[in-house]
């Protein structure tokens, strides 16, 4: 007999909860890539029983126990860092009442739905009194998992997403880039102001830029052999480590947006692409955080993507499909793709004004969850930050303001953090790797990136969830997070 | 209480199974549709605990005593039908050990994966050796399902595709089709060789094809709403009645093949998406045996498709995508669109040849599962009855002969009848609405197809399952299957 069954079973169960996981990917991404409206209805349902099965799966009274057996059997490395993953994935899932996850998902699914329409509406009232009933469900989930971890509300939905990452710590860290960041902001748009740009004259016919995009992708690394780019509304990155799609969206006046959305999304894809071949469908081979996870797609489209080696390395196959004009020249190219211009929309803003964007949500959010500020308290708080950071009103403007993002609508508090988290961690990436690699600027500018992509696969891809974010990052540069690399960053490009 | 508590725990179970058939069917289209080649072992892995899930949910002792006891619940008439379905579903899972069901599908996974290399290599030796795992596996399953049902191995088989079909009714129509077809596909033949056919010239872009085929599709009612046209290598109709999903496959160089197999799809898809509404989800709501989904696409293709009128109706779209040339005057490209030409490969055979294809096939399956001949007698009887009613020989034409199918790679021993089947029930659906509908031939010609599609919905797609497939055809046309109409079809369309 082995000496750690209890550790085989979950292994086994773990294997099979992995490929349900599989199926709930691939309908996701053809939900999202591919459904016709007509099919919406069934494939709701169809997801919903498959989820319910997979939390049953998990939360199965002899998964717990053999958890606990597995404790006292004779593990390695690696096989430790799987029960800690695998007692971290059923803890979250058997804290919470079925109850409360169905009627999550139900208020969730209803309020999201209800956006769509009412987004561009600037309802607000209507989007509200939905918005209520999903946060109510959202304290009492917070509650539930905060009591268990012993820390606050917002803290223990804040674990869900960046496992190590505390509320005080974040504060920290933001209040830093509070110290510098408007200043250097205001600097960059005072310095931009003085010059003149030309912008790219379209159309830019959308087989031509998805032939551009995929150029990109080869260029980046992106493995076709599993892995696919389509088109969706919204571009993501989804699929599975085996078969990962990524997906952008195309306006034939707009060259940059499609391409740049892509070189995010394969930022994202070969994290997956590279996760440990040999451990996956464990949970010590999913990647190890959305704040990592967006690390390696800003990594990707902000620092190597807008660099100006890589922009003039991109510049020769956008001229050989949409021919020259001047808004491709060298500088005027680089110095266009550099823009800084603070403005309404998140998903739009340049790399300087985003953490704008994400801060104020957080305090947002967090005031929200702990029950510090109610959901009428939002619009003005909105308007307030928006003032003071961006110098720009929100008044009335719910469209453009609060109501922009999904991310609330189904109750995912505690992600906003991930995007600026993602920010500063891709900087002192960079950073290091450049440290580790005297030649990086010269092989980048040759559109040479295999030893940016080994020094990436060596110390963040092949770990997936083996060690904790603040291990990874130490062994990654030789020290914690520090905002000073996202700083030093900004500092070199934009001044 | 309800007083038909187990008729509700049934209806209950196959909501939940007919949901996991949709994450089935929807990964299995992505598999053929869109899969990259990387992810074809994660997707293997995934669908099979997906169909190990399924078949455990479905053959569940509950499963068997609910049905024993809702016998004597208060039913009312569909309710009992989807009891008789219900029951049916179960019986043929439930009569398999879980042991044969898995030897199966790995003998038939590992003989159809080999073929894809074996076929192109003419490689009989190879083949023949897996074959004949597959087949003895079949056999077994033949002879458990034959004593459960009181009939031949064989019938048993074909039981599965095309409940109330036995071999000897077969036989018998066979026999009819063997006594006039011979001299009547020798009689067109003769006819066609007097007259010279002018062959369409491409180029002709797939693009271009592909928007033909969806004009195709929308004249033919095709609901885009509740589905897509997409491309494989083997076109299929996927998905679910709520998201039908067909595919094609283009030829720069050849015109006339992806369109009609557009046609041809779209048949089977126009059933799928008029299945009826209210009752999906449950076993009653589904189709109701291949060879009346066959009917249906053959009904479109050949019946409709192929038809004077609608040829007619076709040309001027055709022209204007691709310009006038010889190939495209009337005459000539109603001629070109319904030549015969005995060839050896059964999918590209005109419906005239077409049967000779299938009856050889069954003629070999049935004596094959009945334990009448082996594996190593296949390809001296293939050459034997091509010869026959062909003249062609297919003497060491393995990969042209006796392996070009894919069907008894995994065992699917009991469906080539399905196709001619087809093809006779088309011919007296057609004959049947042509009755009922005095002034079809002028509305075909005028592209409104709405009469005829409403009789088709009121005499076959709404009714599911509901009624057996002789009730079906005999409500339909006022007779039982009768292949007087195909005869009289094929003469008066090619003599």
């Amino acid at each position: 007999m082995d000496n750690n069954q209890n550790y085989q079973s979950l292994t086994r169960t773990f294997t099979r909860l992995s490929r349900f996981q599989h199926l709930s990917a691939i309908a996701g991404w053809d939900m999202f890539a591919m459904m016709p409206p007509g099919g919406s209805t069934a494939r709701g349902e169809a997801l919903a029983e498959l989820g319910v099965l997979q939390h049953q799966i998990l939360t199965d009274k002899k998964v717990g126990e053999w958890l606990q057996n597995a404790l006292s059997e004779d593990l390695n490395d690696v096989e430790q860092t799987n029960l800690r993953e695998m007692t971290r994935q059923y803890q979250q899932a058997a804290l919470l009442p079925e109850s409360l996850v169905e009627a999550k998902a139900l208020a969730g699914s209803k309020c999201e739905h209800a956006w769509r329409t009412q987004r561009p509406a600037n309802d607000w009232t209507g989007f509200s009194a939905n918005l209520k009933e999903v946060v109510k469900l959202s304290r009492e989930e917070a509650k539930i998992r905060a009591r268990a971890k012993g820390c606050s509300p917002y803290d223990a939905l804040l674990d869900i997403f960046e496992p190590d990452m505390t509320s005080a710590r974040l504060d920290m860290l933001f209040a830093d880039l509070k110290s510098w960041l408007p200043d250097l902001l205001q600097r960059v748009v005072d310095k931009q102001s003085r010059e003149t740009l030309i912008a790219p004259v379209g159309p830019f016919p959308v087989a031509t830029q998805r032939e551009l995009g995929l150029e990109a992708m080869t260029l980046l690394g992106f493995d076709f052999n599993a892995g696919r780019l389509d088109v969706s509304a919204h571009p993501f990155c989804g699929g599975v480590p085996e078969d990962v799609r990524i997906t952008t969206r195309y306006d034939e006046n707009e060259l940059l947006s499609a391409l740049f959305g892509v070189v995010h999304e394969t930022g994202h894809a070969r994290y997956e692409q590279n996760l440990p071949r040999q451990w996956l469908g464990q949970p010590v081979a999913l990647a190890r955080s959305t704040a990592i996870h967006e690390s390696q797609s800003l990594f990707f489209e902000m620092q190597l993507g807008r660099s100006e080696a890589f922009l003039k390395r991109l510049l020769p196959a956008i001229i050989q499909r949409f021919g020259a004009q001047p808004a491709f020249e060298d500088d005027n190219f680089i110095a266009w793709n550099q823009r800084v211009k603070p403005g309404f929309i998140r998903v739009d803003a340049d790399e300087v004004s985003y953490p704008a964007h994400v801060i104020l949500r957080y305090e947002i959010e967090r005031a929200l969850i702990n029950g510090e500020i109610e959901v009428d308290d939002i619009p003005g708080l909105w308007n307030e930050k928006m003032q003071a950071w961006l110098g720009l009103s929100t008044e009335g403007n719910y469209r453009n303001g609060c109501m922009q993002d999904i991310h609330w609508t189904d109750g995912g508090f505690g992600y906003f953090p991930s995007y600026t988290l993602g920010a500063m961690y891709a900087a002192q990436l960079f950073q290091a790797a450049r440290t580790a690699l005297p030649e990086l600027d010269g092989a980048i500018a040759q559109g040479d990136f295999s030893a940016l992509f080994d020094w990436l696969r060596q110390n963040i891809w092949q770990h997936g969830s083996r060690f904790s974010t603040s291990q990874l990052i130490e062994q990654a540069t030789g020290e914690a997070l520090n905002s000073r690399y996202f700083r030093e960053h900004l500092t070199t490009r934009y001044l």
